[in-house]
C-alpha cells in the first residue's frame, strides 16, 4: 500500500478553501508580515519532517511486502494449477471467513466439490486470468491492441519488488510469462523511479513520494514477432527524373509492450513537449496502479468486485496519445501501405 | 499525516475499469470457479495484513507529532505575540531556505526590520489568524454565523492529540482560547474514534483506518452568552376556550459550536436517518480536515497559499442539513417571534 504517494489525492478531495484575497494579506502592517514569514519558515521545516515520515513508511511497505508475499505465492499456485486448494481453502461464503467461527454454521457456505462434474471441462488453474484483468481495467484494455492478446495470454504472475533500504526509493513491476512464441525472456520489468523531498521551488506542495522518472526493459522477440514496429511499403518519386521507387521501412507499432520502452523524465537540462509530459504522466499513474491496486487486489479486478468508477481518468486520452505518437514517427509517409508483421 | 484513511480517495482517483459481466465468471466451469473461491479467501487474509499496516502507519505518525510539535509550539508563539521572531527567523524569499546555503546570495531575499516604521500600528502577534482560516475555508465558513465570529477571534491554538499506544485508535481536536466573555472553558475539545480492520460483511472495501464515531464537550456558556441556542416566544391558542397564552421556550440555533455537541454514530441496534448519516459524515470529513490539512499547515491556510477547488464537496450542502435540523427541533412552533440570545 503506498500511502505517502496518494495524499494528492486527499487533497483534492478535501481541500475546500476559497480564494483568500492576498490584498488581504498585503493591507498587514509590517510587522505582522514579519511573523507570517516566521511561519512560512516553520512551515518548510516541517515539510523536511515530514518527507523522513514517509520514508519511514516506504520502509514499513518494504516490511509488509515480505508478509503480504506468501499469500501472492500461493495465488500464483492456484492461477497457474501448479497446487489445487483444498476444500477448506475454497470455502466461500456471502459473508467473509470469520463465520467459520460460527461452530455449524453452515447456511450459505458454498463448498464446490473438487472434483468437478464428469461431462464439465476442468482446464489447468485459472485460464485468463491476468489478461481478464487486463481486459477489465479500462486504463490497461486501452493500451491492449488485438495482436498483444495472444501474448498477454502467457502473463502468469505480476510481481512489485521494493528498493532495498538505503537504497533510493523505487519499485520494479516483474511481468511473469510462461515459454511461448513471441519472446524469449521469461521476465519483463518496468522500474519506477521514486523522490520523497520537498521541491526548493516549491516546498509547500510537497505531498509525499512521487514517481519521477521510469525505465523499460529490452525484450527479446523472436524473428518476426516483435508487435511493436510495422513494415512500411512507401513510394517514393524520383524529384529530377520523376521514377517511382518502393522502399520498406519499420515504423513503431501501437502496443501495450510499448509499456517497457517508456520515454525518459527530462533531466534539469532539456523539458518534454506537452504531449509527452501527458504520455510519461500516464505511464507514471498505469505503474502506480499496478503497484497500488492490481498486483494486492488482483482476483477482485479479475471478478470486477474492485470495479469502481473514476472521474478523474479521461478514457481514451492514452489511446489518442499513442496514436499522435505514432503518426510523428511515420510523418513522412505518403501513400503508406501498411503490412503489420504479425 | 494520515495516510490510511485516503487510501479511499486514492481508490476514487485511480480506479479506472469496466464492469466485468459476472455472466463471465459464470460461464466458468466449478473447477475453475472453485479455485477463484480460493483466491477470494486469501484475498480476505491480505486485508488483516493490511489492517495491521496501517496500525503500524498510527504508530509512525504518533511519533512524528512529537517532531513536529516543537515547531508547532513555536508557531503558537508567534501567533499569539508571546514570542517575537529574530530577524533570522523571519526571512524570506522567493525560493526556500536551502538557498541560504548558496552563501551570499542575497537577491530576493526579504528583511523585514523587526521595528515596524513608527507611523505603523504594531498589533501583538498575528490578530484573528484562526478566525481567519475559518473564514478562508468554505467547509468551515459555512458553519459559521455571524454571532459565532466574536468568539472565534479568541481561538489561539488547535492542537491533534493522537491515542495512546495500545489504546483504540483515536484523535483529540483540541481548540484553545484566550479568556473571553462567552464560556469559561480554556479548551474545547472534539474526539473522533477510528477503527482499522476489515468489515466481516464486505472485508473487500477496507481501505484502512476510518472515523467511526466522535465526542464533543460541554461548553461553560457564560449567563445569556450561549449561541447554540435561541429562545422563542409562541402563543398558544386554548382549545375549548379559545385564549391565547404567550409561553417563551428555547430551541438550538445554528452555531459552529454546535460541532462541540455532535450526533452519535449509530450502534448496532438502531440506524440513523439519511439527513443525519450525512450530517455525521460531514462532520467526519471536517475533523479529518482539521487533523490532515489545517493543522499541520495552518498559514497556508491563512494566506490561501494551500487553496485548492474541491469537487467532491459540494459546497452549502452543510448549511442546509443544519437547517433542516433546526426546522425538525422547532417544529410546533406557529407564529414564532425569534429571539436570539446574543
Amino acid at each position: 500500500m503506498q500511502n505517502p504517494q496518494v495524499l494528492a489525492a486527499l487533497q483534492e478531495r478535501l481541500d475546500s478553501v476559497s480564494h483568500t484575497p492576498s490584498s488581504y494579506i498585503e493591507t498587514l502592517p509590517r510587522a505582522v508580515k514579519r511573523r507570517i514569514n516566521a511561519l512560512k519558515q516553520l512551515q518548510v521545516r516541517c515539510a523536511h519532517i515530514e518527507a523522513k515520515f514517509y520514508e519511514e513508511v516506504h520502509d514499513l511497505e518494504r516490511k509488509y511486502a515480505a508478509l503480504y508475499q506468501p499469500l501472492f505465492d500461493k495465488r500464483r499456485e492456484f492461477i497457474t494449477g501448479d497446487v489445487e486448494p483444498t476444500d477448506a481453502e475454497s470455502e466461500w461464503h456471502s459473508e467473509n471467513e470469520e463465520d467459520d467461527k460460527l461452530a455449524g454454521d453452515m447456511k450459505n457456505k458454498v463448498v464446490i466439490a473438487e472434483k468437478p462434474a464428469a461431462e464439465e471441462p476442468n482446464p489447468r488453474g485459472i485460464p485468463e486470468f491476468w489478461f481478464t484483468i487486463f481486459r477489465n481495467v479500462d486504463m490497461l484494455s486501452e493500451l491492449v491492441q488485438e495482436y498483444d492478446e495472444p501474448i498477454l495470454k502467457h502473463l502468469q504472475d505480476i510481481k512489485v519488488k521494493f528498493s532495498d533500504p538505503g537504497q533510493p526509493m523505487s519499485f520494479v513491476l516483474e511481468f511473469h510469462f510462461e515459454p511461448n512464441d513471441y519472446f524469449t525472456n521469461p521476465v519483463l520489468t518496468k522500474t519506477y523511479k521514486m523522490k520523497s523531498e520537498p521541491d526548493k521551488a516549491d516546498p509547500f506542495s510537497f505531498e509525499g513520494p512521487e514517481i519521477v522518472d521510469c525505465d523499460g526493459c529490452t525484450i527479446d522477440w523472436k524473428k518476426g514477432r516483435n508487435v511493436t514496429v510495422k513494415t512500411i511499403k512507401k513510394k517514393q518519386k524520383h524529384k529530377g527524373r520523376g521514377t517511382v521507387r518502393t522502399i520498406t521501412k519499420q515504423v513503431p507499432n501501437e502496443s501495450f509492450f510499448n509499456f517497457f520502452n517508456p520515454l525518459k523524465a527530462s533531466g534539469d537540462g532539456e523539458s518534454l513537449d506537452e504531449d509527452s509530459e501527458f504520455t510519461l504522466a500516464s505511464d507514471f499513474e498505469i505503474g502506480h496502479f499496478f503497484r497500488e491496486r492490481i498486483v494486492p487486489r488482483a482476483v477482485l479486478y479479475f471478478t470486477g468486485e474492485a470495479i469502481e468508477d473514476d472521474d478523474n481518468f479521461e478514457e481514451g486520452e492514452e489511446g489518442e496519445e499513442e496514436e499522435l505518437e505514432g503518426d510523428e514517427e511515420g510523418e513522412d509517409e505518403d501513400d503508406a501501405e501498411v503490412t503489420p508483421k504479425v
